[in-house]
């Protein structure tokens, strides 16, 4: 199979990413990070998540980043809703699209959410039908979709079942999320094919993180089954390289450097998303953790 | 094409490695790494090179380190060996294998080896004549092989124009080297099939830089052709001199943790192989340039 002509980014920095970083970030440098991100051109920016600030204060201002976007034709922002309570805060500030999520790893979910996947996915249902009924897409993230720090290497039948659960109370989009960055390119695409029994090609995704540096093959392996849609972090938000036990989320300068080199399109102009990573990690005081912004910023520099 | 079953890698640290790292090494540390490098299973030892001193100070120790080698069976080391000179330095010392070198960029090789691409193959030639005549096999590596720092893209035809010249000088194998990291996999595979319009399969290997982190994708793309052999650095020593702060070398640990992910045989122990990463980046008083070595050692710590 041919690669895909054209790529979806959808950048999870302001929210996947923040929200992993211990330090607290300022709303207006939020606000300010996803204009230079629609500005670089990004169509598909995950912008905060509406969950209990008990449990993710650096989310506790998700109304205010909300409301401090500057929207631009185009620009899909979406939100994070772990329930109903988090669906009907978020409805108010108008996002274009959900998040809802689940593991498939059943160890991984009792012990993150505290219920077994069947359960967490039939919690989700009313959430689902609310934003539905209101017009808001409904995109569904599979966690621990290839390992798990608990159980090990994951089945793809698992994923499977994720995928069909997912479908049957009509979240539209799934993710397949290696959240530990175990992958390699033939279980990732594995896992992949399992959700792609439930899902049509242009609805499904692949959310890799780059822990043990296998990011980008994967991704490579996820353009030859014709997967068109990633989300990726800025800078690699969300885990200092450098950092013990860094959670990785792969950058998006890096998946843009991979996908333009392949010559797949994806409307996005990487020096601007290389100054909007640099914009965020000198707002962190860290180095950049995306090796393309190193790169060209010694270039750059040289 | 199915991915080959077993791969070899060849280990290019002692040598590529520590050539470009600034910082002196002991040459009993390079004998120890290299003692290190073979227990954990590795074939293929890169161990040093004979090139003059006033150049590279870093390897004025070869002599010591090749007689400092405790050999163990079945495995073959490699020296670099720039000309005759250096081929009668090396001879003495008895490798199993030497390497030659060409840009496959006319800009490059004027500025780094101040002659055209077509001078430094004939001047090899006598190298080649006597490394071969002693039995010794000749391995030839193509820089520059995908980009150049002066020309930027380097069309497949210079590949196919080196490899066709080292050929006709005798020399076995030839490795395609994305000197500066810039390569993608589409790009890459280009430039190997220019190599392979010389060389069969078993006698092309791969050489990247993960420099702009594509080394992985290439290993995969590489693999997709049914390449089977790659040159990879120890826990990713050796800098990149035109990218400061951006890493090199592959890592040898990444490339085996996503080969073995694949199923991929290649008798290497990655513990034993993260452990002889740590033993020199000690040494060096050096954080471990390995994602693969970094993710697994912050889970033994846990």
């Amino acid at each position: 199979m041919s690669l895909p002509s054209h790529v979806t980014i959808v950048e999870v920095g302001p929210r996947d990413g923040l929200q992993n970083e211990k330090q607290a970030v300022d709303t207006a440098v939020k606000v300010e990070l996803i204009h230079r991100l629609q500005a670089a051109g990004l169509k598909e920016i995950e912008a905060t998540s509406f969950v209990s600030p008990k449990w993710v204060p650096q989310m506790a201002d998700n109304a205010a980043v909300m409301a401090g976007i500057t929207r631009q034709s185009g620009v899909r922002y979406s939100v994070l809703t772990p329930n109903l309570k988090g669906w009907e805060a978020a409805a108010v500030t108008r996002p274009d699209e959900i998040v809802v999520f689940g593991a498939a790893s059943e160890a991984f979910s009792q012990k993150n959410i505290n219920c077994s996947i069947a359960e967490s996915i039939e919690r989700f249902a009313p959430v689902v039908d609310a934003a539905r009924a209101a017009g808001v897409k409904v995109r569904g993230a599979i966690s621990c979709a290839v390992g798990c720090p608990y159980e090990g290497e994951i089945a793809p039948e698992r994923v499977a079942l994720v995928a069909r659960l997912m479908a049957q109370i009509g979240v539209q989009h799934v993710g397949v999320a290696d959240t530990i960055g175990v992958g390699t390119p033939l279980k990732v695409q594995r896992a992949l094919e399992a959700a792609l029994q439930h899902y049509p090609l242009h609805e499904v995704s692949g959310h890799f993180h780059d822990t043990y540096g296998m990011a980008l093959a994967n991704v490579h392996a996820s353009l030859q089954l014709g997967i068109r849609t990633f989300d990726t972090s800025v800078s690699g938000l969300g885990g200092c390289p450098y950092a013990k036990g860094a959670t990785g989320n792969v950058a998006t300068e890096d998946v843009v450097y991979l996908l333009h080199g392949l010559g797949i399109d994806t409307g996005i102009d990487l020096d601007a998303l290389i100054d909007a990573g640099q914009f965020i990690r000198g707002a962190l005081g860290q180095p950049n953790g995306s090796r393309v912004a190193r790169a060209l910023l010694a270039r750059r520099a040289a």
